[in-house]
């Protein structure tokens, strides 16, 4: 199985925590595309992925999927244990619930605010084969709305250990994505959300998110 | 079991025909919740929905889960057949992607163009409790982004009869009712996109679709 990951970017980072979680690690080739340079928009890269972007994962019949849901869908069918997306119904539904919450309210989010203002990314306000330009209204809109995801997560954590409930879940795994992700770009968590530092100093140390 | 639904929004949509191709319609009481009029932002409503949006689907224990992901996650698991997200590992993560694709690319794509220029929809750039502006330049992206999508769908339908390979999945599902919903606005289906024709008249023509 191969994993086409990059060190530096959010997206891919979660499947790269889902396998840590899995202990997997040996069984997974990782190679690293340098998105800075442009490499996922290279020819070579195209023939791995038309839609430019990482993470993908390429299982041992060759099948490839192209994204964070697509990757950690077949790693939690191919190994089960630990569980990551629940196992009663009611846990699944919850957990796939919250997982979608801090994608598009997350890690969505934190993306409109970069994508939209750093100079480095003039013409690349999304991922993807295509260029689209930068709109600062829309950095400010991400802004906001990043800082309505931290109270919203602080909220959720009052009576919860984790995201989803009593149990470490991929909803866990891409809202820490998304708000380590913010806090590298300088969003600092309010000082009044403790939840949500209780939280996600415990996600940190997780051997996890080291590496 | 309740599901709150709208009869005119794309998202709620999704799980009313994935509903009636689970064939449980009779099991499930459905609450229409009245967005033209802004029912979705009463007290009444937050106290089921604090984020102020459908579907909602409230289980019989009273768990409930606010998006589309969360309530078509709960319908697989608790009425496996006919099977909509896939049997196999390989097609349990194609679904999971495609879909992903259908969402970020389609559904959210259409909703940028509509929501950033509808004069009846000023100050409601995005569902949810919060207020934002209209960004007209995201109306223009959206647009463009939707008739990127169009091309995408149609790459994808060359060789398959539905977007995830031979089978009708919740893939097909996000897909049709974003397409849908952007042909209501005005938007055509290129005249060379074959495929796209041919797979969204086979949707157009089940019993799911017209409910």
């Amino acid at each position: 199985m191969k994993f086409f990951d990059c060190s530096t970017a959010p997206s891919p980072r979660q499947v790269r925590i889902f396998i840590a979680e899995k202990g997997i690690n040996d069984i997974i080739e990782t190679v690293e595309v340098n998105l800075r340079d442009g490499e996922q928009l290279t020819d070579s890269f195209r023939k791995i992925n038309p839609y430019c972007t990482v993470p993908v994962l390429e299982t041992d019949d060759g099948t490839r999927v192209y994204s964070t849901a697509g990757c950690c869908r077949y790693l939690e069918e191919a190994y089960p244990e630990p569980c990551l997306m629940g196992k009663t119904n009611e846990e699944k539904a919850i957990i796939a619930d919250m997982q979608w919450r801090a994608e598009i309210d997350g890690l969505l989010a934190v993306g409109e605010a970069l994508r939209n203002s750093a100079p480095g990314l003039k013409d690349r306000a999304l991922t993807g084969p295509d260029n689209y330009s930068q709109i600062p209204d829309l950095a400010e809109r991400g802004r906001k709305r990043v800082e309505r995801f931290f109270s919203t997560m602080d909220q959720i954590l009052q009576n919860k250990t984790y995201i989803a409930g009593s149990d470490f879940s991929y909803a866990d795994i891409t809202a820490y994505c998304a708000i380590s992700f913010a806090t590298r770009l300088k969003f600092d968590l309010p000082d009044n959300a403790m939840n949500l530092h209780r939280w996600f100093e415990s996600i940190n140390e997780r051997a996890s998110s080291k590496i």
